[in-house]
């Protein structure tokens, strides 16, 4: 360590320049910006790149991962990824020798803290971009461990990750160069002034931990990884026992680029495991673990939280929660009614954005004349079943169920509507994929309810169910949004109204739940979808997640600042 | 509401704009500011200002206090006051009526919120300066609370702590106005661009709390109080029941100027309580809470920290910690000796910044000859006696002991020597105050101990006790220092030595350690002053506290952003 910190001169810092500051400038405006194309186009990717990605995927089946074994392990494997569409993958992955990984992370850290907040920044742009280049191997590693179909695959588990991967970069790049290397402080005094110099240096927090997703294994994965990488954390990246691959691709990036940069691997790992293993709370426990990013279900991410708070870690959050539409008015009404069937059917409602509440007034005035409530649950679910009537098409849309308790959730409506009083508007279809027999597919299915019942439209039901809640006006549609969202959490809100002032009443109870609020969406923009570097992912301020992608407090505290200061 | 965000003119916005640029800048360089001249000078603060001063605080005395009666309270009134120098104060504050006064909070939010981060950072800076104006008022108020000597407790709770207050209030608008009030969002498409407009509110988070400490009311209360305020949250001011009024006159003046603005007095509320009450933790789980910032003893704050993870609460706390010192060598003696005899007598060693182990090896170059571990600490001990020899002069310096802990620490070195197999070097020595014959003062006392008694040093003495701690080497020294540190915590270290080699390697212990170093000093700087907008005060980076004054992670999460979109 020198005395005055300067900036190492490394070749990528040059390279990056431009896509740095480029990234900066939208995250400070918020405007459109993506630096990884989301069209699978060969005139984008190249001609051979979708067919030279799924051959790089099919190789790492039935097979160890051998770019890792350069890990320090106990030499067993582990590996229980089956694809949602049916195949068992058998990848076998090294586990993990947590005692000497951890050490090797601690160990790496110092020349990483060293490198400078700007080293970093390129080294992990390096990184995103080695990933982009196998966006299609990547695509269908999320599509068999998600079941996302294979474009929503290409697109969130590839350039929209990679986006929030760069937009997490810059958020924390901008944080640290707030602080300046080194000050003179002078402060008058009665003959001479006192004169000190001061230097500032950056430092991690210590070992981080990402606990990956089943659903989302890079998109939600990526954020609090490279924001904490970028800080200077090394990085054990835990994923999800049925979603490794898409993880074990990025670590094998990372961990190439570091190298080849002349830091350490270490600075990012896979511990990998077998469903059941129950390897994150071990880690969790683990006292060189300083921080946690989580996504998952809200039982453990209480525990993890409270765990956090007793042992000084810092842990960021998102769990689950029961997102809201209000619909009021429209004068587009297929329009609404369309934006709305596509957000359910997508991904066969297993977003954390997805919405699952549709608060609908007695009585909603269109541009096809006032419906009724009933009308309204009628037309929504003729617009689920006209987008989800084809088989063929509706898997592109659908994709396969992840889970056993998706797949439960998706049986379950007509006893819903028997026990809460309520209709079966549209039953959950069953799909069979003209591909992949064995996947479990099913389309959006509706129940209509009154408001009254709430024992049911208070809790989570993840996967393709949705509610459309009878409500005697829309002050009381957004009484329940407030009341539902702060006490149960949600990632997304919408509302479509015709009317202004319902409109200014929306954003009202938007800001009293704490929720971000897609007003009118009728086209190509879905409640379900956030751009990086415009639109925070959830906000931190209701149950559903404690940190919002990406905000300055989502990156501020993986970092502290150690002063060191003298006369001069 | 108004869809465009739009900051409403406000003549505090241009009366303060200076004072914000100029704090902003001293923030971003980190180099000297100082807004509040800290002479009590009558050339600054006028020539009456001394006496006025006393008047008004004379006038708080043995009477109720008049200026709280327009909160909230159940008619009853609460007050534990006793000076540190004796009197009894007898001020009675009206006690709050909780389940008022946090509705009156949250009714005072939207406006509050609406009015937009540089409106309340005006405001907030109106209030600082018209606190300023009574700043010899607060020290009378800090003196006979905290048990400070009079100049000190001008200083530290009068313009140091105004300092710091203005520091949050920037530090908080920097966080704040990085986010667009609006964006136009225009991503490129197939047939025409899709275009958004969005709109960022910045909310607070709810109701903060401001737990208050003995020693230093304001300027521990500040930081918080000013950081919560200025991002829209109502702040609740709960004192230590034996240090409320100057918390009190801050609370009476904030109301004013909130008042006089046009928003509501129930942003800024005082919650007093007579000892023993436990109003804290009464208050912490109340549910409207929603940010603690505390300063205070380990085991509440460790409670604080697990029941806040467990409720969403968002919790800074600064508890306590073993600071230290390595005295390697020194090419200054007698600098060095005088700046630590002056750092163990301020205020009795009753600062939370004051060191407590000094690591000696045990032969020390110096300017006078290589002296061994028994000759500097008989040195030190010297240097104590000097400085605290005469008692007028030594009150100035050590005030009063402000609690039975702190009293018996200071009765305590001799079965602390005898235990440990240690030397007394320097008894506490009791002293008479010449104006105060019930005041509690007492000067350092100094054991030396073998690095071996580790079961004394590592426990926080708080008060007037010192240890010097044997090593073999200066390594060994600065090993101490970094285990210590990790486990126990600290809020300060320094090292002296005239040793480039050895001053990198304290800065690598210093950071591995993770607390701030002062390096060799022998003037009129010293160890336990921080100042405002050019140090950090803490690092969150060990046990001793886990947030800093000020960094962007004290401020970024006080508040989150609500958006809300559409097609334009």
């Amino acid at each position: 360590m020198t005395t005055l910190a300067t900036t190492p001169a490394h070749p990528l810092v040059e390279k990056h320049q431009t896509v740095l500051d480029e990234a900066c400038e939208a995250l400070a405006t918020r405007s459109y910006y993506s630096r990884y194309p989301e069209s699978p186009s060969p005139k984008i990717y190249g001609e051979n790149a979708a067919a030279e990605g799924l051959a790089a995927y099919q190789k790492h089946l039935n097979a160890p991962y051998a770019a890792l074994a350069s890990q320090p392990s106990d030499g067993t494997e582990v590996g229980s990824e089956v694809s949602p569409y049916g195949p068992v993958l058998g990848v076998r992955y090294p586990r993990l020798d947590l005692d000497a990984a951890l050490a090797a992370a601690q160990a790496a850290i110092p020349a990483w803290r060293d490198a400078g907040a700007r080293v970093r920044a390129a080294v992990c742009v390096e990184i995103i971009e080695r990933i982009n280049a196998r966006s299609f191997e990547m695509a269908n590693a999320v599509m068999h461990t998600s079941g996302q179909p294979f474009v929503m695959s290409f697109q969130a588990g590839g350039p929209h990750a990679q986006d929030r991967a760069l937009e997490a970069v810059v958020a924390g790049l901008v944080e640290m160069e707030r602080i300046p290397a080194s000050a003179i402080w002078e402060k008058p005094g009665r003959d001479a002034p006192l004169r000190m110099q001061k230097d500032y240096q950056v430092v991690p927090r210590g070992v981080a931990m990402v606990i990956g997703c089943n659903t989302f294994p890079t998109w939600n994965g990526y954020p609090g990884l490279f924001a904490s990488l970028v800080t200077g954390n090394p990085v054990v990246v835990k994923p999800h026992p049925r979603a490794a691959l898409p993880l074990a691709i990025t670590v094998e990036i990372a961990r190439d680029v570091l190298t080849e940069n002349g830091f350490g691997a270490a600075l990012v790992q896979l511990a990998a495991e077998n469903d059941g293993d129950g390897l994150a709370k071990t880690l969790a426990e683990r006292p060189e673990i300083a921080i946690i990013d989580y996504t998952g279900g809200p039982f453990f991410g209480a525990w993890l939280e409270q765990h956090g708070a007793a042992s000084g870690q810092l842990v960021f959050t998102e769990k689950a929660g029961v997102n809201a539409v209000v619909i009021d008015s429209t004068d587009n009404l297929k329009g609404m009614l369309g934006n709305l069937a596509f957000s359910f059917t997508l991904y066969s409602g297993q977003m954390c954005t997805t919405p699952q509440n549709v608060y609908v007034q007695a009585q909603v005035p269109t541009d096809e004349g006032v419906l009724s409530f009933d009308e309204v649950a009628d037309r929504l679910g003729a617009a689920v079943s006209r987008l989800t009537g084809d088989d063929a098409k509706a898997v592109e849309l659908l994709g396969a169920t992840v889970n056993p308790q998706v797949r439960s959730n998706a049986s379950a409506h007509a006893t819903i509507a028997s026990e809460a009083d309520g209709r079966v508007v549209l039953a959950s279809r069953e799909i069979v994929h003209p591909a992949y027999p064995d996947a479990v597919c099913r389309a959006p299915g509706l129940v209509a309810l009154d408001a009254s019942a709430e024992a049911v439209y208070t809790k989570e039901w993840f996967g393709p169910v949705a509610f459309l809640i009878k409500t005697a006006s829309t002050d009381a549609s957004l009484e329940r949004l407030v009341s539902t969202v702060r006490e149960h959490g949600a990632m997304t809100a919408a509302v479509y109204s015709s009317d202004e002032t319902v409109l200014a009443q929306a954003r009202e109870a938007a800001t009293a739940a704490g929720v971000a609020l897609s007003e009118n969406l009728t086209s190509q923009v879905f409640v379900n979808q956030t751009a990086a570097f415009s639109d925070y992912h959830g906000t931190g301020a209701n149950p559903a997640a404690n940190a919002s992608y990406t905000d300055a407090a989502f990156v501020a505290n993986r970092f502290r600042v150690i002063t060191s200061r003298r006369h001069i």
